[in-house]
């Protein structure tokens, strides 16, 4: 979100000349990348420097390895090339060369310099590592003939925004709004006999129980998890195989089916060959498929958080029925004051995960014949989205919702007050004449009991018989 | 919002033969509408029958009328000629001839046919109130030589969504809004000396009063009027003249000047020619500018309702600070229930409109060439968003914000026991003995007064002189 | 999206007089609405009248019917009572007693008066079925006691919306699609052999298939429906049973597993009872859900419908590749211009449901504590999308996509003409000879042909042998 | 968009130990940041570490200074507090300490902690100064007693959010917008005359010149910067002085005045004490209204950047009317191939802006009582939004608008081709035959001139005379 000056060119006072189709150009000396990277990172000073996310470029390692890997085994890439390749691209994943990689989301909208970034890395790196200076004398590993054999970055960059995008849900997101629906389970079933007014409309109505209440959350969340796991199939197809425009030209036969599966080996996920190429170039329906799911759960998110700190305010001037966990001192004035702040921070990351879902929405939209050229702005919204779910369900799980408990006070205090629990008594003295006791307790600011029992309605022990909250709970636990 | 059979057809049991560029086509006998209508009308059935707004067929009115008065005056169109679409106009303008225009949204996004809707309208009610049959006879006065002359549909359209879009806000929306503001300014006004409890991060605070709140909610609708007044400017300027591309080929030097000033007499707006006409067709920046402002004015409204319910909410188990007026029963099963209504319809008009700003953002920036073909679409989610803001405003004011009351037990219940009036003791005994007191009383269940007294901080007098709620209101009332 | 004059009331000069807990009020002499939907139609003057879906209204039908019916076989509904109401609830979903719902959208955001109305309307029209006059003697059957029994607006509502969420993407939405992607497979596989240039980036690329550049298109909608399937197990679950908080206070035991049943049955369509009804009753995520999917779709058919009007641009200064049916006269002034109109109705709903999902996600978040209040909005948002896709694909495949025939000599000039061929050369001159072909054509103005036999590279039967497109489309068909 | 391993903690070996009301933490040893700030690092590991952005901290630095002048003009500061506290401050602004803000976005919703790191920074920072060692001697300035005087989280964030916005859209949005526009402006003066094929439907319509086309981008940003602009004055409204909840409680008569008069000083900004400032703290619609007027110009920019590249299509199979510089070579398998880059990234920047409105919009809405707890969300979104528009704007400018060049060639033998310059001879021969010569000359596949020539309607020298483009292109220049 910041705009830092351009450290790396002040801090590099030497360059080596590299050139390409375009001619020669200068690159900083001591680094990997070469002069498609170095234009690109001239061309496109916008927003903050190297802000391609990492994740991506994590991705392009697992993929280049794949690829190298599987022409090898169709013998169009021999095997010391194969292992040179994947030696680098096992750098690259562990982010050993995360400094290599400078150029922004807001290039090409093919990121096909973000995979020139990627192969040109690895090749210099290769030159490096046989004992050669950078510049000098010819490279063994070709960056487009050897690194980027059977590939386009119409294809490439796809597969790693799958790559990228899969990994990252199983690895954080998931496991993040895991951990808060088990926590969430655990309170609901802790809760359960703890009977409190229900409200609708923000109005006083008939009482439910804290674990009735907080298993609508553990609900939602199930049906979120499952939503999301919906989904993954279509995010598990590579486009890498369709080439230049989804044809597969230059591929060997049957190579698109073996990258899928190297890079299912590698990364240990279900990836295989899109169904289409054609759909997988020049759309990124999975994309907003996988992200709509993100923003049901930002969705339910919202209300959890938003409801939970609903129900915990106060301390004595408003709901007051939840006791939180005090994280921070909440002013500098007032002494005593504890805020929701996890809670703030999760609405806040639903609010900006309902934007993503706009910004993919738009993008995924606008592909024009054999390509969609939003890929880098669909990629970076989704990795967001992805990592601030998990990581804002985790931060809410450690730092909230294990700890919270019921204010049993305040619980016990709204039960007894509320006007609602004349709905008891409809059977007994028919609808018109609870009516007119909720009135009159509402008019005289008294008891339900003693506008009963003044009316003639009742008596107390009618009342202690007849107003029981635990029998209007009913049996629906969950 | 609703897909009725085609009740139009399946009246009309006799037709007409009508023939246009493309052939014969058979029309209901009974209508004014020709050929394209017709066709129009029979290649989408995309949602509820006739869904163009009637503003827009209203505004073709004043257009067409407009043109004939330009066209009279640079003596391209005789007099009689003239008057008798003026005359047509002004039925179209009153809604006599509602029924004539069966058209919906879904169509070409240029509204072609409904530019020929009304052309074709205008000129069979005229052969008819010159005594002739449907269908029979030559017309008086041509639909695309005389009632379309020196006007092409991508002009037309356009400035008939500038119309309609600025007569809406003037008539409807500006309208409701003000007089939801003086109401709510006469509240802030008349509780301006309540002290109530503040509240930040849902959480107690230090004090404030009544009508300071309010007055934020009145300065929003200040800012929002001031807001979408700004953009009235650019809604001003009109298309037309600029006929089939920008250039304004086939109309006469002055015409653009003099249509608009037409437009702006017939209107009573101040409505003027574009300042560029090749926008005015392939963009409609104008109506996402005024939609932009009827958004904030949407995140306005949603404050400021959903904060009025939440200061309404109980009676017993809530804030209950404010009283809200009682206009529908709010349970069939719970007696005395009443529910804060017309802040829902508001919210969720609120919502409604934050949505259709995403519809107009998004068809807004598909323009193509010289053409943008989202006009419907963008005006039909204008309109709405326009009436139902008016509409809404007007339905809270009158049924909700009028009727506002304080509830003075649950404000000073909330005052006398809030722990954050502790702030008040800071000067007197400091901050950290203050934070002692604080804590103690909550820990205790006690008030204030009862931790500081037996703290033995203070003595009951002094508390009384040193913890003056209104003491801690400051000097800015609004 | 229109605001008409209130008809009802100005054609309604007599009235009779209804209460309820509230008191009296008139109500149309003529009308089987009573006192709680009169109070709801006279509060809320927003927008259109009447707007409230009719496809909630025929849901409401099924609802009522299936309640009496559980409700009887449960032994608290007598078999004449659940018969009367019966018979009146399929007069509902038949569409006879439209006129008898005459409220908004825009009312409390639980839909209580609709369901209210709902129970009037059913009580009152058994009344007048038994001879009886409106408003004269006791109703036989009582609105809330028997048609509302075991029902709160709380679990109505949002039942409703299932019911007619589910049934319109069956009947309407599911149809238009498969229309849609059925034609476009069949166009697929006809042009499957028709070799033509491909575009990335908008620029000339390597050639592929006409029919695969289809197969995207199909894959998109394929990809679309099974994500759309996989919501609709959410989506059968119902909140019927609930009642006011989600307890189900006031039920029988087995009532929800009933009465969804019921629901099931009458319907033919998979519901069943929530597996959580506080979350039914306080989220609908459900709703978000798979609306979230109809987006996707709105983002391919945004995506499908651009590109082929694309394809079709011209006929002379565009892409021309493909031809499409001609429905209307394009221009009043231009002779002979036809344009995509059905393209363009299809991309303005897809603008429209983007907008709409904003919508739903913005209500679907705002829920608080035991409801949430954005039901009408959500629903109205939902079935305006789901209606809008169906048709508009209907209408799209038979005006549009079933006529669509490929330009054969667009797409040979373009196939000729492109220097992207060059990469066929590679192999036989390498890359950087392959580059100065492409170079010296393109400054030349000159064919590949004409520049490669000119620079010595290759002779014209070389050319002939290496550069044949046919060999460059991959063995990837779809 | 990165999540790095916590490489502040790593590093740092050895701690101190500070304290807050909540007790003790330990703080790595040479860090300026004390106990609230470690506290909120530690709760909120969410997405990339350090990511609140540089201009609310920047923002801080302005704040915080004013204040210590304001308190010292008004006598509640000493004058060498102030000068210590104006020279930290001054370190802030231009960066120096920027490692010593640690804190991200999604913390607490007011920002409180990113205040007390500010505060602390300074604090701390001045003890250095003189000479003392970090956690060790008593701090002479105290960073709540001093440095916060007369402030609270509550009036501080959203004045530096304010300062923030108003700050960029100066520095970097408006200048980059600017400048584009500028050269759109020249290009559209240059190439005034160059007469082309319009285009309506993206179906060929009559002539506009280049020239005209291209003024209606520079129209859409005139108007862009105008809405900009409007929203200025209520950007330029300060919250500070409203401390905790908008009364003002703890400051002197005249300081919210005085201390906004200071901001305005020192920034060169207009800043003005804000009208009300219950609405500044508990609403953003401020941000909510400029970033409005930043989505239309998003709009207009994706308008603008869309149609340069599909008029730059091709070279041999698209549009091919303009040419754009070329910058890097666009692919590894097609050589020559070259493509629109910098529009790409420009509309990724306007998708991008478009989801940012969203996060704004919904963000806004949601401020409950005297507080909005969105504000570092709404924030992060407001800056990226500003910095991308300058930054894209700027870059698309230098990289791609100065460069645009027509395609003389193409934009010749389209406006030959095209068959809609028949309407120039409806006055001759009628509509009617004109349209007969369309016909004939599309069936055919030959020109104009030669279908009406062979069709007898007129000789080649009467097509000469009547077929004349420039004629067609009318009197409206822009």
């Amino acid at each position: 979100m910041q705009s830092d000056t351009d450290t790396i060119s002040s801090a590099t006072q030497f360059s080596r000349t590299e050139h390409d189709s375009m001619g020669e150009i200068q690159v900083p000396q001591n680094r990997y990348w070469g002069a498609q990277t170095e234009r690109s990172r001239n061309n496109f000073k916008i927003g903050p420097l190297a802000s391609m996310p990492s994740e991506i470029i994590e991705a392009f390692g697992f993929l280049k390895k794949a690829a190298a890997f599987a022409n090898h085994d169709l013998e169009v890439l021999s095997e010391d090339k194969r292992d040179l390749i994947s030696q680098v691209c096992d750098e690259i994943i562990s982010g050993e060369l995360s400094d290599e990689f400078p150029l922004v989301i807001w290039q090409t909208g093919s990121g096909t310099q973000s995979n020139m970034n990627a192969n040109e890395v690895i090749s210099n790196r290769i030159h490096v590592l046989q004992g050669n200076e950078l510049g000098k004398g010819k490279l063994f590993v070709h960056p487009n003939d050897d690194v980027n054999k059977s590939q386009s970055s119409n294809d490439t960059f796809p597969t790693a925004m799958h790559i990228a995008a899969y990994k990252i849900l199983i690895d954080v997101t998931i496991p993040g709004i895991e951990k808060l629906r088990d926590t969430l389970r655990v309170k609901s079933e802790d809760f359960m006999d703890i009977i409190k007014i229900g409200r609708t409309h923000l109005m006083d109505a008939t009482p439910l129980t804290l674990g009735q209440e907080i298993s609508g959350y553990v609900s939602q969340l199930d049906h979120g998890l499952k939503a999301l796991r919906h989904t993954l199939d279509h995010l598990s197809e590579l486009a890498l195989g369709g080439t230049a425009v989804g044809t597969g030209m230059n591929t060997t036969e049957g190579y698109d089916v073996l990258v899928a599966k190297y890079i299912a080996d590698f990364t240990g996920l279900p990836f295989r060959t899109a169904d289409n190429k054609y759909e997988a170039l020049s759309a990124h329906d999975a994309i907003v498929e996988t992200h709509g799911a993100l923003k049901q759960i930002a969705v339910s998110l919202m209300h959890i958080a938003s409801n939970i700190r609903m129900l915990a305010s106060g301390p004595r001037c408003g709901i007051g029925e939840l006791h939180l966990p005090e994280n921070e001192p909440g002013s500098s004035i007032m002494p005593g004051k504890v805020n929701p702040t996890q809670n703030e921070a999760l609405t806040m990351v639903a609010a900006q995960v309902m934007g993503n879902d706009v910004a993919i929405t738009f993008a995924g939209s606008n592909g024009q014949f054999q390509l969609n050229v939003f890929k880098p702005v669909m990629a970076a919204n989704f990795l967001q989205s992805a990592r601030l779910i998990g990581d804002a369900c985790q931060s809410f799980n450690e730092h909230c919702a294990l700890g919270i408990e019921p204010n049993y006070e305040g619980i016990k205090k709204h039960l007894e007050t509320s006007l609602m629990l004349v709905t008891a008594l409809n059977p007994h003295i028919g609808y018109d004449n609870s009516a007119k006791v909720a009135k009159s307790a509402m008019a005289g600011n008294i008891t339900l009991r003693e506008a009963a029992v003044r009316l003639g309605m009742l008596t107390d022990a009618q009342f202690d018989e007849w107003v029981r909250p635990e029998d209007m709970i009913g049996a629906i636990k969950s």
